[in-house]
């Protein structure tokens, strides 16, 4: 069986290992969002392809769910004691070393694709993972503060100011321009399946959407999407603030009605979401907590059997 | 006192110190080699620089003369996890910061010199430290090994093969179109005196002295040299492969020789060496050992006293 899956970090990420885990003989394509990539202290860092790299390939901190295990911090406070900006990213030694190597090879010419696949060389996270795009689309945010409206970095929005100040609006810059990277459309057309994990509907899978030709190959597939809302609150993260700022509701409800029927054909909501509904598309309660490695490889085992049921 | 001293690594830093110590009042300004420079994983790499900054700076490794003192190697363990290449040489933790921060104000358009500047605000060594050039001249190395006569890199040969292969040549690639860094000839020629220290007379000095236009304002200054050899070996490193390479037998009074009448006015020799000679320069005999921080400060003020009196 061929899957595509989206993914961002880390809900992603983990959604991803439970989905190895339900279809061990499956060949899983993973389409990562680049939109929260940023270019810090000269070098390219990819913070979704890395917590999907490190994940599924045993080098992830599971406690924090992003960065290395065993990590440490020796570069980080040295550019500190220079004086260098930004500090509020936490860039590990050991994740370091991968940034180093991804801007060596960039600034080579490799594009973004054959990069991830180079890192993956060492990780074999079991996947084929590519970039959404190997273009740059990166996502900004339209915020006001005491410096006045202003669009920052993600990161900057999301890390720094841990999302405190509300996004006015959410713009992918490049998206237009942006293309797939190669084997993206490939790999949709060749999919028996799609799924879309509970990653942050706006800022990982909305922005994998907006790159052109991405959404209308995955409408013309079976896609069961895994609601990222339980009982109108972000199962993790701060999709909340995400989805207000583009004018979502966050509920179940409100992220089938974003997805939409032109996209989705099943759609994976808690329990107490049970009575959500949208016109042509098939809703199923299931427990949506990834609690444990055995709860995350039955929703990803739930969505499946769904896709292949409506497939 | 106004006082210029060209530099190599280890001894000519350690040298500096003890000058640093003997003219508390000084203003001294350092013209450091930057042949050996190299770019690794995509960074810029000035060793002899970053050697005189910590040193002077406190930031030295003590017993290992080079690199950062409590260094950790966890990004250098990692990029040979990925498999990169080169693997022989020892970037640390620490010292990975400073080249982060060097290429990316070299990417931003700043030359070298302010770069230097600009990481030696957080170091204050004590020193102005200027490069012997912004523009790139680098030290190759022809050698004839299994895989045939071929350049390398200075430090491929000196790091990686130790020197073990003989040079039969060494060139400064670029220095013909370098020109000296702002503020290397005003120095020159506002300084009181010169000194040479114990810096290897080739790949050090030498190299410096190849920058065209420096050897000529040194010319016209009094200048005093300490030699690096002491009765037919190096006091440290492996100065006697450089110096079979051009020719130039390893004794106090070939590396006279090398330097020159027209360079040099007075010539610090070992007590074994005090029979040395050469027709304008005057040779004085005293401990050159850099055995403690006493004797350094000792051998650096005997040179001072000798161009002060020369001048």
């Amino acid at each position: 069986m061929r899957i595509v899956s989206l993914a961002g970090g880390i809900g992603g990420a983990r959604f991803l290992r439970g989905l190895l885990s339900a279809a061990p003989g499956a060949e899983i394509t993973v389409i990562g969002n680049t939109g929260d990539d940023i270019t810090l202290f000269g070098l390219r860092v990819c913070p979704d392809l890395d917590t999907v790299m490190y994940t599924l390939g045993g080098g992830i901190n599971e406690e924090q769910g992003w960065g290395r295990a065993a990590e440490t911090f020796t570069v980080k406070a040295e550019l500190a004691a220079y004086g260098m900006e930004p500090q509020w990213f936490g860039l590990g030694d050991r994740d370091f070393a991968t940034h180093v190597i991804r801007t060596q090879m960039l600034a080579a010419g490799y594009p973004l694709s054959q990069v991830t696949e180079a890192l993956c060389d060492r990780w074999r996270p079991g996947v084929r993972l590519l970039p959404m795009s190997d273009d740059r689309a990166e996502t900004h945010v339209v915020i006001t503060d005491a410096e006045g409206r202003r669009a920052v970095h993600f990161q900057e929005w999301w890390v720094r100011l841990r999302a405190s100040v509300p996004a006015e609006r959410i713009l992918l810059v490049g998206a237009e321009e942006a293309k797939p990277a190669p084997g993206v459309l490939e790999a949709i057309e060749a999919a028996d399946v799609v799924i879309l994990p509970p990653s942050n509907p706006v800022v990982s899978i909305g922005t994998i959407l907006q790159i052109p030709g991405i959404r209308p190959a995955l409408e013309a597939k079976t896609v069961v999407g895994v609601s990222p809302i339980i009982g109108g609150a972000p199962v993790r993260g701060m999709a909340d603030a995400c989805l207000t700022a583009i004018g979502v509701e966050t509920s179940a409800q409100g992220v089938l009605d974003l997805y939409g029927s032109a996209l989705l054909d099943g759609w994976l909501v808690a329990e107490e979401d049970a009575e959500v509904s949208l016109a042509g598309v098939r809703v199923a309660a299931r427990p949506l907590l990834m609690s444990s490695p055995e709860a995350t490889r039955e929703l990803a085992a739930a969505a499946l059997a769904l896709a292949v049921e409506l497939s």
